[in-house]
């Protein structure tokens, strides 16, 4: 099954307590990207500047990466700064570039409009519409937005809603979506706005999966160290889309598959900075750590 | 196997930002040992003043606690105060009224020395190792910590820890009391200091359990509705405990289940002011929540 992205090329640059990156690839398209095609190959839509350099457009084909719908556009590359606190758990934004993404047109070409996966990565909800205009009759549709749209595009983004087959989004904008004060509550909200499939992402603590009755608990993998966790929210989303766009089955034991295959990719991201946990992995790594993920969660029947 | 708690009894009044109570029973063996009963029948200890209602004193015989240790003193019970955040997650203490249990030395009888699983809740950790001198020569011993002692008695809350199996503690602290990042190096480093079993609570996430090379990642039940936090981290330990002392094993299996049936008994507190959510349980209850539990977090092999 032919899986599209539609998001952003970015340059990263990220302080951590212990170290920093600057002008490092990011960007959701790209994390999203990089992270399915160790499973099936995605396009990638998405635009940069004069200043993208080669090793980053050959990172991406290296990858893995369809580039036909990534355009290259007058200008520099969008480009975002930010440094985390000493807990990894919180950010603060330094400066967002737009850039070349602020004319961002997304345009589909035939193959594209084809596509059976989509995954809207987190730009303006229109953007995400114009996107789902041009597409033809996909099986299955994906969004991830932020609290920037919640607060600024809330009709657009409830127009997506309406649309898709599956939100992501973290647990702060779930709640701050719907007025909720429990995930429970604030996933069936979501799903009366459309999506059967709510993915809730909580980071370090992984993500609640709510599909139509059934509700799967993801755990996030216990690491020794983080070092960047940047993109991780993109990369379980691709490794979620990847998996489903290999297996092409969508019933709720493959949906579950998906999203520890989602987890596990972000785990492996931020064990690096940028791209860098990501870009040597095999399927093996993937079975090894998945295995893993079962033996962390197994619980046997009750002795009672 | 004999279960043994030693910790607070208290009145405690608590705001949420629905709904407030006064003066409802609390403290760390009181939900301790209401959760436990359930699977095993401890013995308190504890000190509460003359002003302890009988009807509390009934509701911990009905919930089938041994009150032989629960000494009453001149003046007034334990009391604390506080006031939940909008999101339940933070709390801030309005008051903490020692009264009685300021002076409080635990005296241990005859049969509570003999005692085959100990708990020392959270108190000063002078106090649990003078019960850990009064003990015999107990199966296993966990022992439970707050921030307060970290900072303020580390000299004897690392003796603690030398001489306990488990400890119980929550993320934040785990990581003050190691100075690590993670929880995964700290639990190494909490190990290190003693106890090969290492439980590190994370409220509405769940906890991790790391049992010398298992490390089991404990779901947390979602719900609809949180009502009350308080008693959650002591609820866990009850049904930890008590599971273990009725089963009488410990193998990393059965340290599996009782961590699960801690996680549950947990749920069911907090969908309730003071004990309410405990009062009523049976063990019909429990078995059905668990097989919830199983439900949530149930993996399926990779099919790749």
């Amino acid at each position: 099954m032919s899986l599209l992205v539609v998001g952003s090329v970015a340059y990263d640059s990220v302080q951590t307590p212990h170290d920093h990156r600057k002008d490092a690839l990011g960007g959701s398209a790209t994390f999203f990207s990089i992270a399915a095609a160790l499973f099936h190959k995605p396009s990638l839509v998405a635009v940069v500047g004069e200043d993208f350099a080669e090793r980053d457009v050959h990172a991406l084909e290296h990858a893995g990466v369809d580039l036909s719908g990534l355009e290259r556009a007058e200008g520099r590359t969008f480009r975002w700064g930010g440094r985390y606190s000493v807990d990894m758990n919180h950010r603060d934004t330094l400066f967002t570039e737009l850039n070349v993404f602020e004319s961002f047109k997304p345009q589909l070409n035939d193959a594209h409009r084809d596509a059976s996966l989509v995954f809207l990565a987190n730009i303006q909800p229109g953007l995400q519409l114009s996107v789902l205009e041009q597409v033809g009759c996909p099986r299955f549709v994906a969004a991830d937005t932020m609290n920037l749209w919640i607060a600024g595009a809330r009709d657009e983004l409830l127009e997506v809603l309406s649309r898709v087959d599956a939100i992501f989004l973290n647990d702060s904008e779930a709640l701050e979506l719907t007025g909720c004060r429990t995930m429970v509550a604030a996933a069936g909200e979501l799903r009366a706005m459309g999506p059967p499939l709510v993915i809730i992402k909580r980071g370090e603590h992984g993500a609640l999966v709510f599909n139509e009755d059934d509700i799967f608990y993801v755990p996030a993998y216990p690491l020794e160290a983080v070092i960047d966790p940047t993109g991780a929210g993109d990369t379980f989303a691709g490794g979620f889309m990847g998996y489903l766009a290999e297996t092409r089955s969508f019933t709720p034991e493959n949906i579950r598959r998906a999203a520890v295959v989602g987890s596990l990719m972000a785990s492996f991201c931020v064990e690096g900075f940028s791209i860098e946990g990501l870009r040597r992995l095999t399927l093996d790594d993937v079975r090894r750590r998945y295995s893993a993920f079962l033996a962390l969660t197994r619980i046997d029947a009750l002795a009672l």
